[in-house]
């Protein structure tokens, strides 16, 4: 039996808190799956008198993440406190450099610096471990950088924000607003009082500049996504969805096209057969297109406090089972030197299908002018579905395409034409539609 | 840059030929991740001068599979000859005596063996991955080894055999029976010429008494498995399924109980509204249940040379990423010496839902004494469809009932007294209810 593996922990939240308690409880199998056993020895926080549900009283306490990270006799600095910057960053950086091996679930500090904190670690041979930093839970970099070895990736999206999915699940279920779901996500815990960053899509954008990263070797590059909310979705569109045989998600979606890697978060009509059309509530899906392999789907518990911890000690677990003078796997799949610069795709040229609903005023002839336009545009339509918006509204009728793969400037082209020939009473609603096994 | 990782591989059927390939065409690629290239040096075939779309005249050639492992310069042999004794056996065996590590797709192999060639490959420092065995491409070997780490899983569940899911996919979507469905897959290859193997559900057996040692640190035990396979699934059943919300599925199922381990592989209902109820055709699919995770499901193919050859490549890069001196995580999750014996719950004292459809001759009392027997056995039940059976047979009616959570014992008990009443025309079918999110 080789000696402890010493952890220091930085950050005792809900995760890092969960991270020591479980550590402790399966302390015996953790330590026969090993070979080792995994001692927290070290561990930084704000409060040291809360009860977290673990005995931490044998461990040294530090006040300053950054001095644990430089001082304390440990193998792996886990960091658990998030931000981007600040100590988080300053700590990881310090554990690296003194060629600590790190474990961190912080999908923001990486999404901003992983690429400069890689080349660290791989520089003093240490592991930089991050499954928990996107969809909890989910064995997703795992599966990027160990399975898919030899694969070359084309495609690869996801549910990866648990609050949207649970807004967006229980409008559908019950026909309730955005604003009614989002108070109620709040009411329990599932949204943040300021939900902005969830709920504009700005966390799936952090978690989905690092999968883009693995999948396609490439710098992480988190300014260059387009980004859209889930906020402007109403009940009509659910519905014309619901009737058309779709379901919306707010997906991450990173792909390779002829012109660079689109990196796009908006939500989305997927198939309502698909698999990933199934995933509900706070629970996040990851799918990976790869040319040898096919299509895989992982889905799981992509939030809270013990599936994120799961993750972090599976991280731990690999670097207890790991000896000195082992070199490992690069922290993106491939060495951090050799990632290529990223080249954007714009979104003007995506290409695929497109779901566009109309609120228009009942006249004669508005129906041969929206048609007008789209030949105009060489969009050729899947379906048309045309109705009274609404019964009350008897001036006003509702029209929903579904259109064949076309591109982005088509249909913007399209949208801007006949909102300028003066038919629609509302703003024109514009859904990207993705194709999902 | 480290020496090159020397590869023999010992059987050049499908994936031997996928993995060759696929090596040869994405060397760099593999490099780069792996820090080293990784190199064909030794083969064994039965036919030296098929093509296999991969250039391998600089390579060893070697009539015995036994000998290559036995005296090829090489650092890991690959088998993928299948066949769990024989030169397989053996081979792997040569190989891993001679501390070699061994990378193998052979489920039959480590259905039957997997616990004393872990021994062999733990005494020796070596691995032995296997994560092609079990559902072809889906990372499932390498999530509960290693990203599961500490956490106790209660159940996993899957569909681990392509044939079958293809089989009850088409009779589902086209309403055609069981026996033109079969006829179909030996026509597209789906289906060997003797499919007895795959719907009589023992490859779904060999697969899942891997994933019972891994997922709960017990032997391989792949004789205690209850058996059922696909044969006697009528259209009748998958109509009554759909009309109760549910959809038939071959499942592997491994749970632990009060009693011991559960393994069984029968036909299933699951929600039609789950995950894996949208798991179509010959794709894969295997949840995982554990305590500190949650439930986590991974989909993809299962089968098919190239997707086999990605788990396979992966497991070899894997090794081409360690370097001599590390140690290894054990075989099937802890060390093979520390496996626990296997305690086998039986079938009766299974405790689920129960699908029942009955098909009873049309006279006053026989729904009154159907409820009787259920009642007697303290069976309570969930649905209740009575119907004609058949529109040109007006003396029988169809009773599909479905029960609350009861035991295997009572509703085995209350179909008994049911058949012996005389009340039936047909044989009871009986199918278990799986909960699946």
């Amino acid at each position: 039996m080789s000696e402890a593996l010493r952890v220091g922990i930085a950050g005792l939240g809900t995760v890092g808190a969960s991270v020591a308690r479980v550590l402790a409880e399966k302390a015996a199998e953790l330590t026969r799956q090993c070979g080792r056993s995994i001692a927290v020895t070290a561990v930084s926080a704000r409060d040291r008198n809360r009860d977290r549900g673990v005995d931490l009283s044998g461990v040294e306490w530090f006040d300053d993440p950054v001095a644990l990270a430089r001082e304390a006799e440990i193998d792996v600095f886990v960091e658990l406190m998030g931000g981007e910057d600040g100590p988080a960053k300053a700590s990881v950086q310090a554990a690296l450099e003194r060629s600590c091996h790190v474990v961190t679930a912080n999908k923001a500090l990486l999404s901003r610096h992983g690429v400069s904190l890689a080349l660290v670690a791989e520089k003093n041979g240490v592991l930089l471990n991050y499954e928990a930093a996107v969809a909890g839970g989910i064995p997703v970099i795992k599966t990027l950088r160990e399975a898919l070895a030899g694969n070359s990736v084309s495609r690869v999206f996801g549910i990866l924000n648990g609050t949207c999915n649970y807004i967006l699940t229980r409008m559908e279920a019950e026909g309730i607003s955005f604003e009614e779901c989002l108070a109620d996500a709040q009411r329990l815990g599932y949204a943040e009082a300021d939900p902005t960053f969830d709920i504009e899509g700005n966390d799936t954008a952090h978690k989905l500049s690092i999968l883009t990263s693995l999948a396609f070797g490439t710098k992480i590059s988190p300014d260059d996504i387009y980004l859209e909310g889930i906020s402007n979705i109403s009940q009509a569109d659910i519905r014309a969805a619901a009737e058309l045989g779709f379901r919306i998600k707010l997906l991450g979606v990173a792909q390779r096209t002829e012109s660079g890697i689109e990196q796009r978060v908006h939500p989305t009509m997927v198939p309502t057969s698909s698999v990933i059309a199934q995933v509900h509530g706070v629970t996040n899906a990851v799918a990976i297109e790869s040319d040898i392999l096919g299509e895989l789907l992982l889905s799981g518990p992509g939030a809270g406090g013990n599936a994120t911890a799961s993750a972090v000690i599976g991280d731990i677990a690999d670097i207890a089972k790991s000896r000195p003078g082992f070199q490992h796997g690069p922290v993106f799949g491939r060495p951090a030197k050799e990632l290529s610069a990223y080249k954007k795709a714009a979104i003007r040229k995506h290409e695929g299908g497109y779901f566009i609903r109309l609120t228009v005023h009942d006249r004669t002839g508005v129906f041969a002018a929206i048609a007008k336009r789209m030949a105009e545009n060489e969009i050729s339509l899947e379906s048309i579905v045309q109705r009274a918006a609404d019964p009350q509204t008897t001036d006003q009728k509702t029209v929903v395409l579904v259109t064949h793969e076309t591109s982005e400037a088509a249909v913007r082209k399209a949208v801007d034409k006949i909102t300028s020939d003066g038919h629609l009473v509302d703003k024109a609603q514009v859904i990207r539609i993705e194709r999902a096994a």
